[in-house]
């Protein structure tokens, strides 16, 4: 922990301090609580970024682009300067809506629909390519108010598949479609569908021919030298209600119509109102196996874990001695945030009303 | 709660004592702690089965075929008769398994292939049609000493998904296959394969015709009114290890490749031999939103809460409130065994070197 964190961390205890000392005394305080309200003191430490809330924001939002062997030596030229305008405008597309009203819902499926349309994220546009030369994508949503949720997994011809995964949660009375099946729904539904070469990119088909060439049986997680992955979004809008969404195209070379956890609500995406919302990215096995985004929830709800603890028992004690690589973006329902990964680095970022940031590498 | 289940339940407590306090004295008290630690035990109770162990037994074996509108006066004639023998059959397999020293995995296994060869249960032979006029099943496997786990989605020609979950878990480096991908990696690992056919039972065809007649475009469980579900086992074996097996053909009428909780490993399934073992059936998308299996291992984990407390306020609380409807086998790491239901009746049965039972209605 740094000098720096050890400062913010003082000043946010004092802060809290007098909160609790104004509010117990019924002072006639609205001038001192509403700047107090409004003020964010955010800590960062290795592996992690983190903003503590004194008082509920009226809105928060944060997004992820995957999680990986991400460091600056392996950045090409330029790279990252892209990767953070991306980052930076999909915050801003999201915040936006939030601040005009949208529900958590909508900014989050905004927010992954414009990194979806991106090459530079392993969802959508710029998806991995399967062992046999497509691409098969997996996404899911979840509105934390009622626990309503929807997913896809393995649909090929859809432009958006976090758009396919929100209409299954608004329209259909499933929660997961898969295949042929959920492209039949989303066409239903007036989802925009894509002929398969929407999906090629250069760097993806490399991708493939070199895993093919390397190890030919095995799969690879397109970040694993790479530096791309899952995209995802959380947010807190202005009536309280958490949502999450996660998105990927998974990993490369994966065979048997394979589907990881960003489809499986309690693995991949989890949202509640009375906890919090989490979408990840990683080695999804793992991710499944440990139910990671549902754990964090239940953390909270059942062992009274703040987010942090919560966030940080799954990401660096359980799934570190299991061997699962990887990192979530979450948000609780006082709009604390948390974003802890175990990899080099994690495509992230996050905004509220007084506080906005994008990070790339570990300790950023 | 009954009389005879106070009575018993105080019966349990005394003998606690009794163990607790001779344990800590240091007695010499094996000739009076074996019997004590052979007892079990177990109290009915309305909407669930529970057997209380003082001391982990060698074995411990429970399964289900499904819970629903399962009541006396729908049963057809000797059809209740039919189940418990099935039920019985099954678990005296599992059981003869555990006995001979099999693991935890290769006894659900057993149990679960042995009724998806029936079709009486919505698995396997007797799994229910879509809405296309065929059978798509999906099944999943944990094993609770390493958290490994295998799913199967969407499979059609595989007569066993629970031994297709089974060969994910072990022979593949991913968690869930779904469709024809699935079936490909089930074919490559030497899974028996059969012609659609083979799943085509008269009383399933009917309910088919029935749905489609009555509302073309919903899907029904089909034991909403037919009376017969999902199967499941979970076992602990000599070594001291847990693991959960579902298997299922789904909803009735269902229609765009929906998958259900049954393959979801947090939802369907979930197994850790810190906490417990267990098996969902029921409302499939109400498991997964609730994230049901693993919930009552997070409450375990994370909450201090004992496996009936864990059972209950998923199953008989949140589900409830939900409208969400269905049940779980459950058996913890010390043995005991809770089986919840918030419906008319759930197929299912358990067995130690002390008990057993075959139950199928509410209160019974």
């Amino acid at each position: 922990m740094t000098f720096h964190t050890l400062v913010k961390d003082e000043v946010s205890n004092v802060l809290i301090l007098i909160s609790k000392v104004l509010t117990r005394n019924h002072m006639k305080c609205t001038w001192i609580l509403i700047p107090l309200g409004l003020m964010a003191c955010f800590s960062i430490s290795d592996h992690q970024t983190q903003v503590s809330m004194i008082e509920r924001p009226s809105y928060a939002l944060a997004i992820h682009g995957g999680a990986g062997v991400i460091t600056k030596e392996n950045m090409l030229e330029g790279e990252e300067k892209a990767y953070r305008q991306i980052l930076e405008e999909a915050l801003s597309i999201g915040e936006q809506m939030l601040q005009d009203g949208s529900s958590a819902i909508q900014a989050v499926t905004a927010a992954c629909v414009f990194m979806e349309d991106s090459p530079l994220f392993n969802a959508g546009k710029g998806s991995v390519f399967t062992n046999g030369g497509i691409n098969e994508m997996d996404a899911s949503i979840m509105d934390g108010k009622n626990l309503n949720a929807g997913a896809v997994g393995g649909v090929r011809s859809i432009r958006n598949p976090i758009l396919a995964a929100k209409a299954v949660l608004e329209k259909s009375e499933h929660v997961f479609l898969t295949g042929k099946g959920a492209e039949d729904f989303a066409e239903q539904q007036g989802i925009q569908k894509v002929e398969p070469d929407y999906f090629f990119t250069e760097r993806r088909w490399k991708a493939l021919q070199e895993q093919l060439t390397k190890e030919p049986g095995s799969t690879a997680l397109d970040h694993s030298d790479r530096k791309h992955g899952t995209v995802g979004a959380v947010a807190l809008d202005h009536h309280g209600n958490l949502a999450a969404a996660t998105s990927t195209g998974g990993m490369t070379n994966k065979r048997f119509n394979r589907i990881g956890d960003s489809p499986i609500i309690g693995a991949g995406t989890y949202a509640n109102n009375n906890t919090c919302a989490v979408s990840s990215t990683g080695h999804g096995e793992y991710f499944i196996r440990f139910a990671v985004a549902h754990d964090v929830s239940a953390q909270m709800e059942y062992g009274n874990k703040t987010l942090k603890e919560a966030g940080n028992h799954i990401i660096h004690n359980k799934l570190v001695e299991a061997g699962g690589t990887g990192g979530i973006i979450s948000l609780d329902k006082d709009g604390n945030i948390h974003m802890p990964f175990n990899t080099e680095g994690m495509y992230r970022g996050f905004v509220t009303p007084n506080s906005r940031a994008i990070r790339i590498y570990k300790g950023e």
